[in-house]
This record gives structure tokens, sequence and C-alpha cells, in this order.
């Protein structure tokens, strides 16, 4: 049955303003709106193939058997689609990332945008990308940002229907380069689903919160009008606002690695020198570099040459999730 | 003259509860309360002697002549005592520490502790504990509780006749030990005189002020009854409350260094091995490890083997200023 499979691509995105928190743990709505910008270079392909011979879902990434409850996550992902489209069977779903998962590089952002177009589309479901956002949103809620194209808005809502990625400027818009600084592509030791239920333990997470509208606009004017320096200021402000509530909730969660902070100093020693660039950091101890495409060849030499740096990735701004042959 | 000469010692203190940030910068009045500890085996030993023959105040620490802003800021500090005492000489003052200065180990605290008990002393002034600890809060803030020995809480007050410190326990209430885990000995970029200054600029500061008296009482309660898990616990989480403040004012002012951080990152690990120990840090990069005496032998070989501590310090609590021959 040719209607049974499809496959999809999607790109992980970076956050200037971050998501940490939510309002509704089942249903992901989030404690504030985000902003990000899809990361073209970096994709999961993921191809759902419904079939009466299967017995259960079988998810494979990256060639190895998913199990426990990365599975759960996925099968109970399945399920909604499932009940959306009136599918009774199991699925075939294999997903491939060109980059490492589990280490700050939101690989569930891309990876639930993959199967959430893969996967609707394979149980004949046409959504538009609004019900795909909020579809994708429910499997991992930095998600729904990775369904919109280019430069990307989560709004927060007040209900599932209304908590949404809108794009706010396509890929074109403008030339900025993440250059992502791995120090480390171990697996996370705690992963960030709990970690979001965790933040209202932190003195600051109200207080990160409620100003985080003043940033979202600062943040969004800033890409609009682009211009580098208002992004730098508030992106590394709202980083370290956010790991400021992670590392005072109970318990603590520290994300950062020592290499991540020899990271951060230099970039700001730089940005001193003339060089515009700036960090932000997600769940993980991986540096995401901000820069004009004109400094990055320059960048990733300094970046390079720094002992605590494993690997660098890079990447312009990503289109939307799309469906591939 | 012998009656224009006196010697004082007092010790340097580490803060559990942290002070960040004024209600008023010219009084020192500070923007929430806190709890310390004198460090016994570190010690600032400051001579002053006033006589006719000096045309201006004379300020040596460790043998080097002060000038510019240090000696200004000691001036000031000697025009007080001069009004107070109706003294009109200026003083020969020589101040000796057994420690690195500059370097977040309090060395301001120590010397004005030292300099108000000598300076009021050698000008006639026999003023008692509430009064010397409100002088020494006028050269530097947290010098107020380097005046009352042992474990010392400074009372915000509304004031500058209420802000002091006081006592709340002996020292030989609690064989407690600060290990100082020195990663670097360079003077620090900014001192934290203007960082106070700043605090109001972090969208932090106000939460981490309005929560401080939960962490006080937590604070006093975990000391009274030598509780040291819950000492543990508030200690580190206010540690890193003040530090998220630090870095998010604008401009951020990063006190850690990376090698902070793996220090840090270490002590939570070998807490959870079951080594009674926590980390806090003031405003440089050094880590103040805390824990019970007898358990010092076995983290100083810890701590030693990290290759990016440069040099160990360690002290039990310590007594009040007090004056010396």
């Amino acid at each position: 049955m040719s209607d049974s499979v499809a496959t999809a691509v999607a790109h992980p995105n970076i956050a200037f303003i971050k998501y940490w928190g939510n309002r509704d743990d089942s249903l992901r709505l989030p404690a504030n709106g985000s902003i990000s910008m899809n990361l073209g270079a970096l994709e999961t392909r993921t191809t759902v193939a419904f079939s009466s011979a299967c017995r259960s879902d079988r998810v494979s990434v990256n060639g190895s058997l998913s199990e426990g409850e990365a599975l759960i996550r996925v099968a109970n992902f399945m399920d909604r689609i499932r009940s959306l489209a009136g599918e009774k069977r199991f699925a075939e779903i294999e997903s491939q990332n060109n980059f490492p998962i589990g280490a700050g590089i939101a690989s569930s952002a891309a990876a639930f945008a993959a199967l959430a177009l893969a996967g609707s589309t394979a149980a004949g479901l046409h959504l538009n990308e609004a019900e795909l956002s909020r579809l994708a949103r429910l499997g991992s809620g930095s998600a729904c940002r990775s369904i919109p194209t280019g430069f990307c808005e989560w709004l927060a809502g007040d209900s599932d229907e209304e908590s949404i990625a809108v794009s706010i400027a396509p890929p074109d818009h403008w030339a900025l380069t993440d250059i992502i600084a791995v120090v480390s592509a171990r697996h996370k030791e705690v992963g960030s689903s709990m970690g979001h239920q965790r933040a209202m333990t932190s003195p600051y997470q109200a207080i990160r919160v409620a100003t985080a509208p003043e940033r979202l606009l600062e943040c969004r004017t800033a890409i609009l009008k682009r211009d580098f320096d208002r992004l730098a200021s508030i992106s590394e402000k709202d980083s370290t606002m956010m790991h400021g509530v992670m590392m005072t909730q109970e318990p603590p969660l520290f994300y950062w690695e020592p290499a991540s902070l020899k990271i951060m100093k230099n970039i700001m020693q730089w940005r001193r020198e003339g060089i515009p660039c700036f960090f932000t950091l997600d769940a993980g101890p991986n540096v995401h570099v901000l820069c004009p495409k004109e400094v990055e060849k320059e960048l990733k030499g300094r970046l390079g040459n720094l002992s605590e740096v494993e690997n660098l990735l890079s990447s312009g701004p990503g289109d939307a999730a799309h469906l591939v042959d």
C-alpha cells in the first residue's frame, strides 16, 4: 500500500530565546514563548511505514533499535496519530540523523518534527503547518519550532490549539551561521523533559517567565532588522538566565561543563576584540556560536585551536520540515 | 606618643548566605542580610600610627605602598575615624596578609575590620563591637562580619546604626573546615564594589533579595543545630543564586572560571559518593570547599590531584578582630 509510507526531513533548531518549563506538562504548553533558527545543514530523515504485518511499533535511530522509554515515547506519539487518522496498524519507523544525538543539539526537536510530518502523511492525514506544529509539540516541545521555515517563534498560547510555532523570517532573510562547538557527545545525564518539570523549583523561574515577553520583542526586532549586536546581547542574556534557573532548581542541573565556560569566556573576549559573535547553550554542554557568515572561517579557526573543542559543526538557517521521496 | 599607635588582627570570612547589592551604596547598607564564618588561619595584621610628622596617610600592604584608588579608599576611611575622634594627624598604616589578596578571599573584609579596630584605637576611641562592626562596614560591606567572633550574621538593618554583624555561635561551636582551592591568584578584573552597584540590573536580584530571609533562617538553623546537610544545600544554592545574578547583570560578571566549575562539579560528585562537603564562591574564581574537620585530609588529597588547583589553603572558624601588642 503506497499511501501508507512517507519520508520527511526536519532540521534541529537553536533557540535565541529559550523554552524552559511548562504550564502544562502533559500538553507541553510552555511557560513562555521562544524564538529559534532552524539549522539547515543538520537533519533528521524519518520514514514511517504502517503495515498490518507489524505487531507493535518498531523504531530504529541511526540503525539501532529503540527500546524502553525512548520507544514508549514514540509509540505514544504514534497512538496520537493513529487516533487522529483512524489508523489501526502499527508502523516501522526508521530515522537517520547526520549529527550526534543527546548532547544538546536538540535531536528530539528534529526527530519529532520529522515524525509528525512523516507519520501523519503515512496515515493519510493532510495537516497544515499549524496542525503539524501542534502535533510535533506534543512529542517534544521545541519540535514545534522545526516545522515552519527559517526563523521561528513558538507562541506560548493559552491552549493546545494556540500553542504553535510560526515563521517570522525565511532562511534567506539573514546569513547567520551557527558554529556548534562540540565539547562532549556523551549522552547527557539528565534529559530535558524531567528538567522542564522541575523548573518551578528555581526561585528564578517565575521572573524569567514574567520578563520573557520583553526579551521576545527585543529578539524578534533584532532578527527583523538584522541587528547583530542586539541579537547577541539579548540571546546571551536569555541563555544565561535559563542556565541560572537550571542551576538553582532542585535538584540543580549544571549543563555547563568547564569546557563550555572556557568557550563562552573566549567568545565574550573575541567580541570585545571586535569580532561579531555570541554564545547560546541549550540543555547540554555544547556551545552554539552565532556569527555573520563572513566571520565563520575566522571563528572556526579560533575555536578549533581550543583544546576543549572536540569537533565543530556549522549551519546556516534551514527550511521547513518537508516530505521527500 | 604611645597612645597614638595600635595593632589589630582580623580574619577574612566566608559567607554561606551572600551579600550582593546595596540598598544604599554610600552607606553600604546591603540589599539583604548575610551569614559567614571567620577564617582563623588567615589573617590581616594592621598597625596604625598617627603622627604629626605625616603630611598625608601613608599605606603599605605586604610591604608595597598603596596609591591611586586603593589609597583614596583608605584615606577616606581614616577621615571618618579622624572625624569621630577629633584627631587631626595623618597616619602611617602598615598591613600584612598571610594570604593572597584580590582573588576572592575577601581580603578587603579582613583589611577594613583590622583597620577599623587599629585605627579607632590609635585615635583614642573605645568603640564597642556594634560600633566597630558599623565602622568596618563603611570601609567594605562584608568587613562588618569580620568584627565579631566565629559564625556571624550581618543584620541588613534599616539604617546606618542598625546595619551591623553579630556573632551567632563561637568558633568552637562547630569544627568546620574551609579548604580554599586557589585556581588563580591574579587580581580580579572587576572589583566587587562596582559589581554591587550594578546588581539591580539583573532580573534576578529582586527575587534573590526577597527570598533571602528564608535562606538566612535555614542557614542560621543549620549552624545552630550543626546540621551539615542543611548547611550544604542552602549554601550551594545561595552561592549559585548570587552568581546567577552576577552573570545576568549588565554588563555580565562571570567570576567563575572553567577551573572553578570543574571543582564545583567534583564536589557535587564527591558528595553523592558520601563525602560531606559543599562549595561556595565569593566574587572571584577560587572555590571554598566546606567540610567537617574529619574529612579535611581526604578532600585535600582529592583537590590536590586536580590539575586546575594551583594551591590549597585551609582554615577552621576564627575569632573576633582583636588588638595585639
